[in-house]
C-alpha cells in the first residue's frame, strides 16, 4: 500500500506584494520548495496548483500550465484545482491521490493568489463567487455577512460572546508575531478588536482575515522513496474531503459545518486516531467565528464550547490543543488559493521541529482543516513525523 | 493493477440555452449519465468537474461543490479542475487517477460552460485568459489571432491552403448533421467558408468554433467492477497530459504543438499501440488549423500533410482515419469546460456502436485529444471496447 510524505516546502511572505507579480510569487515559492527538498527540479513529475479567482483578479486562467512554465518544468502535466478558499487543500489531496495512483512518485503542490491589485470591492465580488452567486452574492451577501449569520446564531444558541471571538484574533496575532512570513506580525488586544468597526455585525474588522498576496509550494514523495531522499519526511496519514450545499440556505444548521464534521470523522478513522491524539492544528479561520466552529466540528471541543475554550487559553501555543500556531488566516494572511498549502507547510515545519519561536512542544501529530466558501467544501489532512535514512 | 472504464454518459444539447441556467445544464447531463449507467446516484463516491471561466462568465467559482449540490450528491468530495479549453480532459484524467489510487471505485466526471449570457467581447476576454494574459491578451491578441499566426506559418512552411482548412469545417459540419446534440446541424460548402468574413486572416468565421452552452457527464468505474455492472463498458487504456509554454512566444515552433506530440507519444506507449491502430479520433478543432495540427502531431499524418489529408477525404467518416465524427468543436459546439468530456462521450458511444447515422464502421479503438489555450496543455486518452457480464 503506497503512502505519501512531504519532503520540502517553500513559502513567500504573505502580505501586499506591490513589487511582485502573480508569476513571481509562484517562482519564489517553487524555487524555495525545490531547494528545501534538496532535489533537482527535473525529478518532479507533475504539478497540482490551487488557485481560486485568478480569472476575475488578474484576467488569467490556465494556471496549471502557467505554473509549469514559471517553474521551468514543461512538459510535465500541470493541473489547476479550484475549490474556493479550499483550493490549496484540494490541490494537496489531488497531488496525494496522483502519487497513490502510481502515476507519479514526486509531485509539486502549489497554491497562489494575487489579490491586492484590484479594489476591495472587486476582490469582495470575486470572493463572493465562493458562495452561491444566485441566492447570496447577487443579493449583496458578501462573505463577512454570511459568517456574521453563523456568528449571530452561535451567540444565540450557545451564549458565545463577541469577546470570545475577539480572543481568537488576539491569540492568532500573538502567534503571528513569531512567524516571519505572516502578514500581521503585531500583537492586538481584546479592546482593539472590540473597538474596531463592524464589517457585518457581530463581526468587526479585526474578526476578519485580510486580503493577501502569496504563494506556497510543497514537494510530495511516495513514502518509501521519501525516506531515501530525506532525513525527516512528514507522512500524510489521512486525506479527506467532503461537500455541503453551496448556499447557507441549504444547510440544516448555521452553527456547524457538516462538511468539516464528515471530513474530520473520516480522517480520524483513516488515521486510526481521535481528536485527543492531535498535538496541534491549523484550522480555517477566515473569520474568528470560523475558528470556533472548526474546533468544535473537528471534535477538539463539544459543540458550543469553542468560544469558552479560546477565552480560557486552551487553544494557545502552550494550551491543551494549540490552534493556528502560524497565526492562521487571520494574522498570517489569506491568499485564498495558497492557504491550504500554507497550512500544510506550517504543519511540516512544526513536525520537523523547525517552527522556531512558535514551535509547539513535542509535536508528533498535526492536523490541517481548509474550508471552501461558507463550508461547501472541507478538506482535512493528518500528518505524522517519520524518520528518514538520508 | 487497477484499470478504469466508462459505464455511462449524459450530454445536453450544445448550443445557445437561453431557457437553461448553468446549474440546470449540469443537472440534465448528470441525471442522464446516472440513468445511462443504470446505477443509483448514491453509488457515486466522488465528482471531478471541468470548467474554465465561470468566474468571469457567471460570477460563480467553487464549481465542484455546486455540481455535488446540483446532483443531490452531498457530502461526497467534489473537485473542479481548470486547464482552459482542456478542463474537461484534465477532469477526466483526474477522475481516472482518483479511481486508480484506490480511493474510489465509481466517480462522476463532468464538464460545463455557460458562455452565451455575456457579450461576445466579454466572452472573448474571458477566453483570452487561456493564453498568456501579460504578453498576449493584454496587447489585444485574442484566440483567433493566436491560431491565425499558426495557420499563416503552416501555409508558409507546408503550402497548406485556406481551402484545405475550409475542408475541415465542411467535413465537421457534415458529421454534425447526424449528431442530434450538435450546435450546427447543417451542411456547408467550401465556398461558404471561403466567402465568410475574416476574423483574423487567414481564419474566417467558418474556420472558428462557436461560443456554446453545454454540459457533459461520464460515469467512471474500476474495470473489474464495471464488467459486473455493465454489459459493454469502454476501457480507458491510456491517459496522458503534457504542458508547454503558456505564450506562443515561448514555443520552438508555431506549426506543431509539443504538448500534443508528447502526450500522444506517451499514450501510444502506454496502450502499446501506434497511430495506425486507432480507428477514429475526436481531436481539438477549436479552429480548422488546430485540427490539421492535431492530426499531424498525434501522428496520423506526417508534418505538413494534414491539410492535404482532409482535402482528399482521408479524415471523413468513411476515410482511412475518421476525425471528429461528432462534428468536433467546430460544428458540435465548444462549451469550453465540457468539450473534453464530450469528446470522451462520443468515443464511448462510437465504441459501443451507438452513434447511429454517424457510426464509424468496425470501431474498436478510439482516441481523444483535448487542448488548453494555444497548446500549453494537451490531454490524450485512448479507449477500447470491452465485454461486460451483466
Amino acid at each position: 500500500m503506497r503512502s505519501v510524505s512531504i519532503i520540502g516546502c517553500g513559502l513567500t511572505k504573505f502580505g501586499e506584494h506591490w513589487e511582485m507579480s502573480f508569476r513571481e510569487l509562484i517562482a519564489e515559492a517553487g524555487v524555495k520548495a525545490i531547494e528545501s527538498a534538496n532535489i533537482e527540479g527535473k525529478t518532479i513529475q507533475a504539478i497540482y496548483g490551487g488557485c481560486m479567482a485568478s480569472g476575475r483578479l488578474i484576467g488569467q486562467e490556465h494556471i496549471g500550465a502557467l505554473i509549469a512554465d514559471q517553474f521551468g518544468l514543461n512538459p510535465i502535466p500541470a493541473t489547476r484545482v479550484e475549490a474556493a478558499c479550499a483550493s490549496g487543500g484540494v490541490a494537496l489531496r489531488s497531488g496525494i491521490l496522483a502519487v497513490l495512483s502510481g502515476a507519479y512518485d514526486i509531485v509539486a503542490v502549489g497554491g497562489v493568489e494575487k489579490m491586492t491589485e484590484v479594489s476591495t470591492e472587486h476582490a469582495s465580488f470575486a470572493l463572493g463567487g465562493a458562495g452561491d452567486q444566485e441566492t447570496e452574492l447577487f443579493h449583496g451577501a458578501t462573505f463577512p455577512s454570511l459568517y456574521a449569520l453563523m456568528a449571530r446564531r452561535h451567540m444565540e444558541e450557545f451564549g458565545t460572546t463577541e469577546e470570545q471571538m475577539a480572543a481568537c484574533a488576539v491569540k492568532n496575532h500573538k502567534n503571528a508575531c513569531n512567524n516571519p512570513n505572516a502578514q500581521f506580525q503585531r500583537a492586538i488586544t481584546i479592546e482593539d478588536v472590540m473597538n474596531s468597526g463592524y464589517v457585518a455585525s457581530p463581526l468587526k474588522l479585526l474578526d476578519c482575515s485580510p486580503i493577501t498576496d502569496g504563494a506556497a509550494t510543497l514537494i510530495l514523495c511516495e513514502t518509501e522513496k521519501a525516506k531515501k531522499l530525506c532525513e525527516n519526511p512528514v507522512e500524510i496519514i489521512a486525506s479527506t474531503q467532503a461537500s455541503d450545499s453551496l448556499a447557507l440556505t441549504g444547510r440544516k444548521s448555521l452553527t456547524e459545518m457538516a462538511a468539516t464534521k464528515i471530513a474530520a470523522k473520516e480522517a480520524f478513522e483513516k488515521a486510526k486516531l481521535q481528536a485527543k491524539d492531535i498535538d496541534f492544528a491549523e484550522v480555517h479561520d477566515c473569520f474568528t467565528i470560523a475558528e470556533i466552529l472548526a474546533t468544535e466540528d473537528i471534535g477538539f471541543f463539544k459543540k458550543g464550547e469553542g468560544g469558552k475554550a479560546v477565552e480560557k487559553g486552551k487553544t494557545s501555543l502552550d494550551g491543551e490543543i494549540p490552534i493556528n500556531p502560524s497565526g492562521g488566516l487571520k494574522a498570517k494572511g489569506h491568499p485564498v488559493g495558497a492557504t491550504g498549502v500554507a497550512q500544510a507547510i506550517e504543519t511540516f515545519l512544526q513536525l520537523r521541529g523547525e517552527a522556531e519561536k512558535r514551535q509547539v512542544k513535542d509535536a508528533k501529530i498535526g492536523l490541517t482543516h481548509n474550508v471552501g466558501g461558507s463550508g461547501a467544501t472541507a478538506v482535512v489532512h493528518i500528518y505524522k513525523a517519520i524518520g528518514g535514512k538520508r
